[in-house]
């Protein structure tokens, strides 16, 4: 990134694999191949479908790295019994992250607690959550990266809606066992982010892009653009996290059911073009 | 409030005639009045459609109090002839509040400029047209309300998007004629949000209440529910305020097609009836 070169630069390009979410892992493995990207980020769902032990083999294969592993979390129960499956599951998780050699393991907390208004119960069982998997990660050499999501999410999926909500989690842990995840989409709206990245530095576990475009789809979650077509400076965004210290790759994670239908090796294309217009 | 009296309480319910959608004006003053609601949130439109001096005639012959005049604002524009109308247009509604005998006029920033990923500049732009504004209400003895929008809406509606980004604004200006909107739809998922009511402490010039409630529709302007059908504690945030020093009306304001279509008079009766709920 020009001008800010002198500090490092993000280590490449990675697609996450939600970006095509009709793919199944070899796929989405070959399209990165194909495209010379040279990391990919991947969801659990689709490696159990794929195997384990095949899909690391796969992502190894064709000298791919593993960017992240989305994702666990998800820890706010109100019932005693689904929290500790909730923790079965991230523990699970952690091994799989290993096996994969994913840089990271992303945590989406939860959102409220069925039946409760409480924010601070929730966001209670998610800091103590975290608590309990640490040994975990740190056995299995897995950082943790705890992801703040857009407020609209608060409610039903995080009640982590600010970066500085996971920074407060993050700094109670060693910095190799728990950092946090900047996804731009969800972020990019507050004045405190350039403060918090900054606060962050060192802890910054995975950086996610995506772009802000209008008008939101009826299903919220679907609504992330191609890198510039939407209204986030992500290039100033990614300028902060760099400058903030961080040499991992810059990951393009778009849930949006029209690119979802669009041709792989177009969608494969423009998120490539797209990005090196970014760093330009 | 129970367990918060002894600080004073909030003087009682008003109704943001944005909740009736479908009704005039004077249709409007009616239903508070067979409601026994004391106060009214009426917007420029409706106001405008019934006539100024009539509105003003009819809230004051009614005996309601008017806690709000929605909305000033939108001052984010690329070419400087539409910043000045935007400022004109302020200036009209400040003198249309004065008229009305409003507690505040509430100023809903604006979005990004057209063309422009450029936050900062928004904000900027904010900032100085509320400094522009504010001899003009000074003048006029009307209380400027900088209302933060929830993040969803950082976009095209509002940059600021926590309280504390309004509370920095208020804070710049003598009490009287700058405070802000605590509208608690949109703050309620701030882990900040003690924090920045307490430091709006004599700032808050206006409660408004709305409950989140999912899923968002298609049109997430219209998400809004009835007190006590979603995620908000709304109670908690009513005392927070309260204890910050607030003691002006809790203004219930809904944006919902469904309500909307709903008869008004049971629409009242639940506004009413939640509220009094919210305050036991």
């Amino acid at each position: 990134m020009s001008g800010h070169g002198q500090a490092g630069g993000v280590r490449g390009l990675s697609l996450n694999q939600a970006t095509v979410q009709h793919l199944a892992l070899d796929e989405a493995v070959a399209l990165c191949v194909r495209h010379e990207i040279p990391a990919i980020g991947l969801w659990r769902g689709k490696v159990a479908e794929h195997g384990l032990a095949r899909s690391a083999a796969a992502v190894r294969g064709a000298g791919l790295d593993v960017s992240s592993l989305c994702r666990g979390g998800f820890f706010t129960h109100a019932d005693p019994d689904a929290r500790a499956a909730a923790l079965a599951d991230n523990r699970a998780a952690i091994a799989e992250a290993a096996e994969l050699g994913a840089d990271v393991l992303v945590l989406v907390g939860g959102g409220m607690v069925p039946g409760s208004r409480d924010l601070g119960l929730a966001r209670r069982m998610v800091a103590d959550a975290i608590g309990e998997l640490v040994p975990d990660a740190e056995r299995h050499g897995v950082r943790l990266g705890v992801e703040a999501l857009h407020p609209m999410f608060c409610a039903d999926r995080c009640v982590l809606s600010r970066l500085g909500d996971a920074v407060d989690l993050a700094l109670q842990y060693p910095e190799a066992a728990v950092g946090v995840v900047v996804d731009a989409y969800h972020v990019w709206w507050d004045s405190q982010l350039p403060a918090e990245l900054a606060r962050a530095r060192g802890r910054i576990a995975a950086l996610q892009l995506a772009d802000w475009v209008l008008p939101l789809p009826a299903d919220v979650l679907l609504g992330r653009g191609h890198l510039g077509d939407g209204h986030i400076d992500l290039a100033l965004i990614t300028a902060q996290v760099q400058e903030a210290g961080y040499r991992g790759y810059a990951e393009v994670e778009i849930f949006n059911a029209g690119i979802w239908d669009a041709p792989p090796d177009d969608t494969a294309a423009t998120v490539r073009e797209r990005f090196r217009e970014l760093l330009r």
